[in-house]
């Protein structure tokens, strides 16, 4: 059988990795990202996300193109659009309407639409399929048909990615959903799994990790309650990790485009179907507010040690959203340094593996070339990138001034190099 | 060194192991417990637990006693006396305190107390050793000394019991520290963690079972959303389960002395300290109004089948808290099968595991010998005992009339013999 023509539409964390995969698996693909920047990068095999290595770009065959015209010849396209919130917290569904308004006016007779992007259960049946059937003027099932495979990437992590994550597929009728077993089945060596509808694959990918963010939220309230009690939280879940069946999550501050970002498409599903999620809706809270928590704790410790909050010079250590990873998106780092600012605090950033113009870009911040010694009442290491872990305390402590302040955020440093941990 | 005299006061699910441990690594061992039922039965080498072999039983030296002057002898005294709740859902010390005003009376300089039942961080120094320092008039450090093991008992699991769970420990002082590690480090074969101070280690033991209450509430927050929009939650629980990562906690009621209760001794602790524990409140929230839930559930379910709820009949199948364990304290089926009586409902219950006697005196339930074919309008397995999946769903629904309907609420038999699954 002839492998199939294959559109990609999004070219970010999820979609190269889509594209390169496909390709390396001898499908014809064409990569296409309304980002020009993007395409030009990759044209010239770039990856500024990190997750595909400079030579998987020199060896494709893909066409990077943002050229609508390009698609066409696609007879299998695969959504990796990002599914964002809006600032009221609700889905913003912007990308995937547009991707398929695009897709609606070239598809032809027996094309398959993927769609990969996180949304709620319903989301493509009630949001992507019209916009489908009204560009197209066919009907889904009967000109058209569409699956729903959920992402699973993890950015920055080595070991599980698009190759080695097993992957859920489902369609909107089993012929469809044989093809596109078939399809992943080629490339995802680590197997398919059959949901038994759209909305069930759908469901699956958001509770991951609205999962995720539960369970840090529970260490952020652990953290809130400890605190009070002169308790140092790290000691605790040294111990409780002892038990087999304790699981290892750990405080700190959720941003980023997953974790902090899809339980609001569960919530607002919900909502419509008159379930008001208290405990998911507890965890955004408790999650989102710990940048404030952070900047009142570090404010505080200031205090104790009689220096005042206005004027006080201030270094963050980290500013991406995870670990060892650029992305910036989301990041609640810079809510925490924006808080410190508002209470007048002289705040640096630092952090060699964002991309400085990106963070001035966006977020109008100056990231440091390199901080300057003595310099800072109070040193706070906010992301565990391995560089800081490797810089070590007395290093990193040589940024402040004598008898300034070295706190810990993340466990980054051996716990008795900190003045301060969670 | 000459092994030292042990007593453990409580011989339940925790004492009793604790105590044949001892006893099995040569050490002196007085079992004290209140309950001459108890003594009786195990001097008679009947353990109604069911976590100990008789052959175990039959074998040990232990001298089983309910006269507190038994106890004098022993140096070290291990408590391990049940921490409940009262009916405001606050701790409930009463055991705690009267086991140490027992020891308070009886111990000499020199002794140490080991408490391992689960308590707050905090309760140790705040509640038991004032006590302790009252009767005994000693002084902690000084007279006698105190120690906090938390246990880590899962009743009914074989795989997971004393000698195979690493054990924490912690002490009012280094040198008791040194004797107790010394002392479970002779019987735990997985070894002993070390806390810092005995409110660390009350802490991380009151966190496990605090986590496990919010992943279950989680499933069952998850039950609620997806069946207003007709997804089946099981479905989805096994897609996700194809992630690495997907914790796989399964929905349903949250009963027993251990996740239902723990939890409610840290939100206690932490109200005190200043902190409202949103994120505990809303998981204790969701699981303890789930037999609300799954009754309106089965009463909807013979509305659908235009079967009146007045007179209908039910069968109840299981009402332990816990599957292959006899426990009933604070079992959720039963707020279940009185939520169905309170709609005029015909309920029976049917367990084969649990005591029928102690349900008859605990709650006023019968349960079945054996229930009758063709008799009910709704079948429920609401606890997922190993002898109903060995049944089968064939079998079960015998017992329906024709048309009965047969609810699995703990995905006991395969999802396609079930009427409705979660």
């Amino acid at each position: 059988m002839k492998k199939q023509n294959i559109s990609v539409i999004g070219l970010g964390y999820v979609g190269l990795p889509v594209s390169i995969a496909f390709d390396e698996a001898k499908y014809n693909v064409v990569g296409f990202d309304l980002n020009k920047n993007r395409i030009n990068e990759l044209n010239s095999n770039i990856d500024k996300t990190g997750e595909i290595k400079k030579e998987r770009l020199i060896n494709n065959k893909i066409n990077f193109t943002s050229r609508k015209k390009d698609i066409k010849k696609a007879d299998i396209h695969i959504v990796t659009v990002p599914t964002p919130i809006d600032e009221f917290k609700n889905p913003d569904f912007q990308c995937i309407i547009s991707a398929s308004e695009i897709l609606g006016k070239i598809i032809k007779k027996g094309d398959i639409i993927v769609y990969e992007s996180t949304v709620y259960p319903g989301a493509t049946e009630e949001v992507a399929i019209p916009i489908l059937e009204r560009f197209s003027r066919m009907k889904i099932n009967n000109g058209f048909s569409v699956g729903y495979s959920p992402e699973r990437i993890n950015p920055a992590d080595n070991k599980h990615n698009f190759e080695n994550i097993k992957k859920v597929v489902s369609a909107s009728n089993p012929n469809t959903l044989k093809v596109i077993e078939k399809l992943y089945g080629d490339v995802v060596k680590a197997g398919i799994h059959s949901a038994p509808s759209i909305k069930v694959a759908e469901a699956a990918k958001v509770i991951e990790n609205t999962q995720r963010d539960l369970n840090i939220a529970l260490m952020n309230e652990l953290v809130k309650i400890f605190n009070q009690m002169d308790i140092n939280t790290n000691d605790v879940l040294e111990a409780a990790s002892t038990k087999w069946n304790f699981l290892n999550f750990r405080p700190g501050l959720v941003g980023g485009h997953c974790i902090g970002i899809d339980p609001y498409y569960l919530i607002h599903k919900s909502q419509q179907v008159g379930i008001v999620p208290d405990l998911l809706l507890s965890a955004r809270k408790i999650n989102d507010g710990m940048s404030s928590y952070f900047a009142m704790k570090i404010l505080n410790i200031l205090n104790k040690n009689k220096i005042g909050t206005t004027n006080s010079k201030i270094l963050i250590l980290g500013i991406t959203f995870k670990e060892d990873c650029p992305d910036i998106r989301n990041s609640k780092v810079v809510d925490l340094i924006n808080e410190l600012k508002s209470f007048r605090a002289i705040v640096d950033a630092y952090d060699p593996i964002a991309n400085a113009t990106d963070i001035k870009d966006e977020f109008g911040i100056n990231i440091l070339d390199d901080p300057t010694k003595n310099n800072y009442d109070v040193v706070v290491i906010a992301v565990a990138h391995k560089i800081f872990s490797n810089l070590g305390g007395k290093k990193i402590r040589t940024w402040c001034k004598p008898n300034g302040i070295l706190m810990d955020l993340k466990n980054t440093i051996s716990k008795h190099e900190a003045d301060y941990t969670l």
